[in-house]
């Protein structure tokens, strides 16, 4: 089944899972519309998201706009260096990526030749899409943040946010005081984020809008011990090292608390989320054989991260997926928006008990440095404060002046002080996850075909956790009161917040093929005999069984099977 | 109380609803932060929302890209019509709305003034920032979309959308497949929408990026009974019709039922909507008689609306705000779409039974027009099909060349064919929902204080359904095994899927004070008689009042008093 891509993508835009975007004018590559059915199951796998983090963590989700203000990405770093090497074919006027070419083209260590070298090396070879020796091109950076403009007049320009992370930066101060001034806390935020792709080719892998979920957890600098490591100190998942990957070899299965204590992973923060990140991918449907996490390899780590790891998911079609990203990003982000803004990013931390701290204090003869520098003396006395002072006095600059004071005019004290706590600029542990590769990877490894009654039967074995319809409810004829009970029996599901999705149209099998495709996990079958003794027919999807329950039963039944607190097998008894 | 503006934003920005956006860079006008309790109530807001169309309704969710290719907009108007009448004042260089500044200047029918008309009377106002006399403006149209560039090179201009509709109606062909080609269906839509305002000053009441919920309804043309009508018949409501408001009337409570019959909705479609709004906004929190629906004008409403509506919610700071609108809005948008991009956008619906239809048809002579026009013959029997006989024959058009025919190459049959049915454009019926201001109402009408322990109380009055944290979890002491009964009750109450926040700190006054100042409707306190009989004190809100219940039932009885299935009165008994 090497053509899974196809038949998935082929099902999920016929079925009302993934449709191209405006398909009438012609639609544009690096955007897609979610379907009735993937727009259901996207929102599961969100709300999955949100009991891990928000419920289980406790970090409460905030909601930032999608554009935003230059100054935030000028502090970011993404208005200077957030860019791609593009260059244009000089025949066909077709737009590349200068690096993927020349990863096509085989050139060593192409993702870190500057311009001019992929210049020189891309004259030499053929336009991929045209097929003409290429010649003299222009290789240039293109930044991929969308552009535009608030307000009349181009008075301001705005970027619609390249990742939504910037957000809980910004809003550090008033989240600090929210969570009253103490470490750790987090925020998180799930919504759409922007990558101008110069010419995306892969599908929903490559988007140029996209969902993330970004989870950023504000730590000590010194402590970054989880509190809660126990949960997942056991918890034995494949890890590919960047030392595996250098030695070209593979992923191997460590405990979280191994893999921190033989330094493997920086820290119990990152090792948590690692795990966490785990179970929730499998919570969703990703199937373990089929998930790895490997370790950035320096020179593919972003120059703050101190720790980096991808959790990769492995396509039919694309491989292995980067999926998630957790970082540490240390205090790089905060530091910079401090730096920036002029704004306070720091906590103060306040010590167990008072230290003493030994200080070296300038105590400048005010009288005297008065008489002589007059109007500047203030000024003097602010700078002496910070001075250094040698026996041959010291140095200060004032208004741009640098003043020789002699060491006569001050006194130099040592004191000893207390010091009741510290500023600290909190790290920043980040968790950051693509909802569309996660959606996109859960309708891959849930395209299945299998037989029943002697046809081949295309079924997505969806998790119930994520399927978008919950169950569905067949009268076995639209006719003789069937039809009123099955309605009775979805209406009451309704009231419990199951989608179950009513069907009376065509032949039973073909109803249940129906259902199998988009991944119902449960139908319900209303006959004649339910009329008579109040009980209905509960077909599982996966094994195909069935058994006999009571429509008054029915609600909680579907409930405790969607929730996963009950197995299909126990019913069957 | 008239100030409550300010001190519900104070209060909003203070504990974390609502915050200015990057504030570090100085906030942008029109945009906001949902900080952890904003967003949380947001979303509570908008899940109740999808109860009543998702569930309720049956309308799926779609989920299409926030930046949306030119053609669309084209297609809908919003290129050529979405904009605002502006000028810039020549001293100050400021921008102001010129239909809001001849409004302050109560110029007669400053709404629908042109530019000349508002040039010329403006010239002798006074600028609003400078106070210096305007003179010579230049008044011009400045369209609302934010733009900008999808892809390098400048290839192609995007827009970020003004509305989430667009999205369901370009979608159309696709939904129509997945509703299995029958009228009527719906889908709906929550998201972000952009609106790049002149000059935004109303906080959350006029924002340039804000959430959208929008349900698109398709019903057959001369169908706008809702099948489900009864359900909301006897609904009775405030309409303030077109009527009332020429004749400086009132709004008057009113029956669906009786308004649909008077004419005053024009059908059940609209009306019931109406109604499901009310029962709606309702349920988030807001007082009926805060509540009232106003109908459109003849020269207010779009060109295209058959009738319109808009649900007003009074704020003590803005007066009756435009809140929801719900609208007939024909097939104006599926018409200018299908001609657009040439692709059908039109139903099939078969009649009851085959009709008799009686059809003149043109049969041509074939033998001698295809020896006297050869090449061209083919092209000429096609047309013909569609040609106007007359007794001295016809003309028709083959690439661009007018033929005439005489009448003796052709002869004219009348038969009668059986026809099984018609395309039919459908019509759309959109209810639309601010989400923000949906929340801004919720906070303002919220408000309130009162008195507790001979002290000022400021409490949010927020109703369970939308309050962000749904119980506080209190030991009375932070230690001797308290601690733990109240965190294990916590995480009971996570388990079920409520937001429970444990607080240890401070006397229990200044902890409730917190929770009421939040909204949080009920509080929970572990004290030294829980360890012996394992009950606790449950508090409410608003009544203040508190009963004792056992620590097995806490999470059944929060879920009740949350969900509104159970009073706290029953509590006290």
């Amino acid at each position: 089944m090497s053509d899974v891509f196809e038949k998935v993508m082929e099902l999920a835009k016929r079925r009302g899972f993934i449709w191209p975007t405006s398909e009438c004018y012609g639609a544009v590559a690096g955007f897609i519309d979610y379907g009735p059915l993937g727009a259901m199951m996207k929102r599961r796998v969100e709300n999955i998201w949100r009991d891990f983090y928000v419920i289980q963590e406790g970090y409460y989700e905030i909601e930032c706009p999608t554009i935003g203000q230059e100054a935030i990405f000028v502090a970011s770093g993404h208005v200077a260096g957030f860019a791609d090497k593009m260059f244009q074919c000089p025949h066909c006027s077709e737009y590349f990526r200068a690096d993927h070419v020349a990863e096509e083209y085989c050139f060593v260590n192409a993702g870190t030749m500057s311009a001019d070298e992929l210049e020189a090396r891309l004259a030499h070879e053929k336009c991929p899409s045209c097929g003409e020796v290429l010649g003299k091109v222009e290789v240039f950076n293109f930044n991929l943040m969308f552009k535009t403009t608030i307000g009349p007049g181009s008075q301001r320009t705005g970027y619609l946010r390249p990742e939504t992370a910037q957000g809980m930066f910004t809003d550090f101060p008033r989240l600090l005081r929210f969570y009253r001034d103490k470490l750790p806390f987090g925020a998180v935020q799930i919504g759409k984020s922007y990558r101008n792709e110069i010419s995306p080719r892969q599908g929903m892998i490559r988007l140029r809008e996209f969902t993330q979920a970004e989870a950023e957890i504000f730590v000590h600098p010194n402590e970054k011990n989880h509190p809660k490591f126990s949960r997942y100190a056991g918890y034995t998942m494949p890890l590919y090292t960047s030392d595996a990957q250098e030695k070209k070899g593979e992923a191997v299965a460590v405990s979280m608390k191994d893999a921190v204590q033989k330094g493997l992973i920086a820290n119990e923060y990152v090792a948590y989320y690692l795990a966490l990140t785990h179970q929730m991918l499998v919570a969703i449907g990703i199937r373990p054989d089929r998930l790895r996490f490997r370790q950035h390899m320096c020179n593919e780590r972003a120059h703050y991260a101190s720790d980096c790891w991808d959790a990769e998911v492995f396509s039919e079609r694309f491989g292995w997926v980067e999926t998630v990203g957790i970082a540490d990003r240390t205090d790089y982000d905060l530091k910079a928006h401090a730096e920036h803004s002029g704004t306070d990013m720091s906590v103060f931390i306040q010590y167990g008990e008072p230290k003493k701290v030994q200080r070296r204090r300038i105590v400048p003869n005010m009288s005297v440095l008065g008489k002589q520098y007059r109007q500047k003396a203030k000024a003097i006395f602010a700078a002496l404060e910070k001075a250094e002072p040698t026996p041959n006095g010291t140095d200060v600059t004032v208004d741009g002046e640098t003043i020789h004071i002699p060491a006569d005019l001050f006194e130099v004290r040592d004191e000893v002080v207390e010091v009741r706590g510290e500023d600290v600029v909190p790290h920043v542990i980040e968790p950051s996850y693509g909802i569309d590769r996660m959606c996109y990877a859960v309708l891959e490894q849930a395209y299945d075909e299998d037989t029943a009654d002697g046809e081949t039967r295309v079924v997505l074995r969806l998790s119930p956790a994520v399927a978008p319809v919950q169950v569905a409810i067949f009268p076995l004829m639209a006719r003789d009161g069937l039809d009123t009970i099955a309605e009775e029996i979805t209406h009451s599901l309704h009231a419990r917040g199951i989608l179950a999705e009513y069907d009376d149209s065509g032949a039973i099998g073909r109803r249940y093929r129906r259902q199998d495709e988009i991944g119902t996990p449960f139908a319900i079958t209303v006959d004649y005999d339910s009329k008579e003794d109040r009980t209905v027919t509960i077909r599982d999807r996966d094994s195909m069984k069935q058994a006999r329950i009571s429509i008054a039963d029915v609600p909680e039944i579907v409930c405790a099977l969607v929730a996963g607190s009950r197995t299909f097998a126990s019913l069957c008894k």
